[in-house]
């Protein structure tokens, strides 16, 4: 890896050194029609969602979302209202996030096809990878997950840029993802990167009034942060206590709900009546 | 336009402000199966031209590439030999110009789909936009031109990274583009944004030995750079001749190959007879 390279593949976004003090952050996602969306939803959200997804890694990182350059690929049959409306998605989403679509490239294709490309930029002491949680951590996630895409909530993504900033300017973060393959999918991406293991407590999963915790587990696409922070003094803002009342800081809530093990490795759930089961690894299958 | 933003849609790449001295440069290319490739094309050669002509994007600002993030869509049906091959010549073009790949994305689609996203650097004294042609300047291009799609020269780009630094830290470039639609396409795209006219001298047009003229006006996809220059003293490496041998500093050649001016507005060619005409808008149509 280049020495100007701090993270490549691999984790929600790539941290590379540019010149001056801060990191430089890069993601990218592509959305293709019939397998991420169909043309029966409204082109608005569809592009409202294509930038916020990327916005999302960004949070993940610690970092803030600052210019995108998007790629189009539509068949020439296609309305220009819908293109219209979906770039319209896609400039909400910025305004809304602070984010300027600087550039793009719109090419025929028989099925559409959306590219997001989006920078950010983060203190190099604020960037959270996927790689640092460590035994002993409490595992927090920033809001209510489950039955996202049947509910329609996936297309309407809020990504939770305000919470991670908050939470990297007062606490070490040592780990954190965006929920994007379901809670278990990608909790078990910090554990495989930090070579730890997990405890999952059902009763403290925040779940969404209409889903129920295999939704939570595996259903994705919530754009919630899950994230982990030592439980010494300063550094937890639960003070070490893992199940119990999220905490609120204004309209922010972060739920507690697990603990971040050394043994047994894999990702463990406390039941109800006390029994501690493996969760299986499913989810969404991106490919 | 946010005050950060330097320049937005409507160049070779965006030009934006971050921390630190230098400029970031952003740019972004999609192509697709069966209208910019096909599979029987070498998957290799696919990858390397997927990657150069973004790097030619950067090097026409000015500019040093960086860092890429690639999204590719596949078919589930697809061998897996074919997406190495493809990655292969991605990463060879990245090697040979020092462009780190950090990140990617990759999703099911019907028909291949590639995406790449590029970042540069330049100091903000270099970049150079398609809008500062002024009346007087000498056109330049940096290679021959011509049938680069049949001659299938297109699958190999040699993006012009090298010659463009040495341009714009030895001399005053005031406007530059890349050639990807044809000389003439391309030229009143500077055309256009810097609000003047052209002469082109028919005989002074590099041609490669299996082009003709119509050829390097109309066919695109050389990725030589055209660039112009004022005529005053040090402002032009020709000194203010716009007819002759080609500059060349080391294996670099620059070739003069007309003139900028006020009136007329539009783009016309000299003949060799002498007889000056209109060069007609045609030209690739991307969509």
């Amino acid at each position: 890896m280049p020495p100007d390279v701090v993270q490549g593949i691999g984790d929600d976004a790539a941290v590379v050194k540019i010149d001056g003090k801060k990191r430089l952050l890069l993601t990218i996602d592509m959305l293709v029609e019939n397998v991420h969306f169909t043309t029966k939803m409204p082109a608005k959200a569809i592009g409202w969602k294509a930038l916020a997804c990327n916005i999302s890694d960004i949070a993940a990182m610690g970092g803030i979302p600052k210019f995108a350059v998007v790629s189009i690929g539509v068949p020439s049959k296609i309305h220009v209202t819908w293109v219209k409306d979906l770039y319209r998605g896609i400039e909400a989403a910025g305004r809304k996030f602070g984010v300027a679509i600087v550039g793009g490239d719109t090419v025929q294709s028989e099925k559409i096809v959306i590219n997001v490309a989006l920078t950010g930029e983060a203190d190099a002491k604020d960037v959270v990878l996927r790689s640092g949680a460590k035994p002993g951590d409490v595992i927090f996630v920033t809001g209510k997950l489950g039955n996202s895409l049947k509910s329609g909530r996936h297309l309407k993504p809020n990504p939770r840029v305000a919470e991670a900033q908050y939470l990297v300017k007062h606490f070490k973060i040592h780990s954190m993802i965006d929920v994007s393959d379901g809670l278990a999918a990608d909790l078990r991406h910090i554990l495989e990167k930090s070579n730890v293991g997990a405890v999952l407590d059902a009763e403290a999963i925040p779940l969404h009034p209409d889903a129920k915790l295999d939704n939570a587990l595996y259903d994705g696409e919530d754009y919630e942060l899950i994230f982990t922070v030592g439980a010494g003094p300063r550094a937890c803002p639960h003070r070490g206590e893992h199940r119990g009342s999220p905490l609120q800081h204004g309209r922010m809530k972060f739920f507690p709900i697990g603990l971040i093990v050394n043994n047994p490795r894999g990702l463990f759930l406390r039941k109800p009546d006390g029994r501690i089961v493996k969760i299986k690894p499913k989810g969404y299958q991106h490919f």
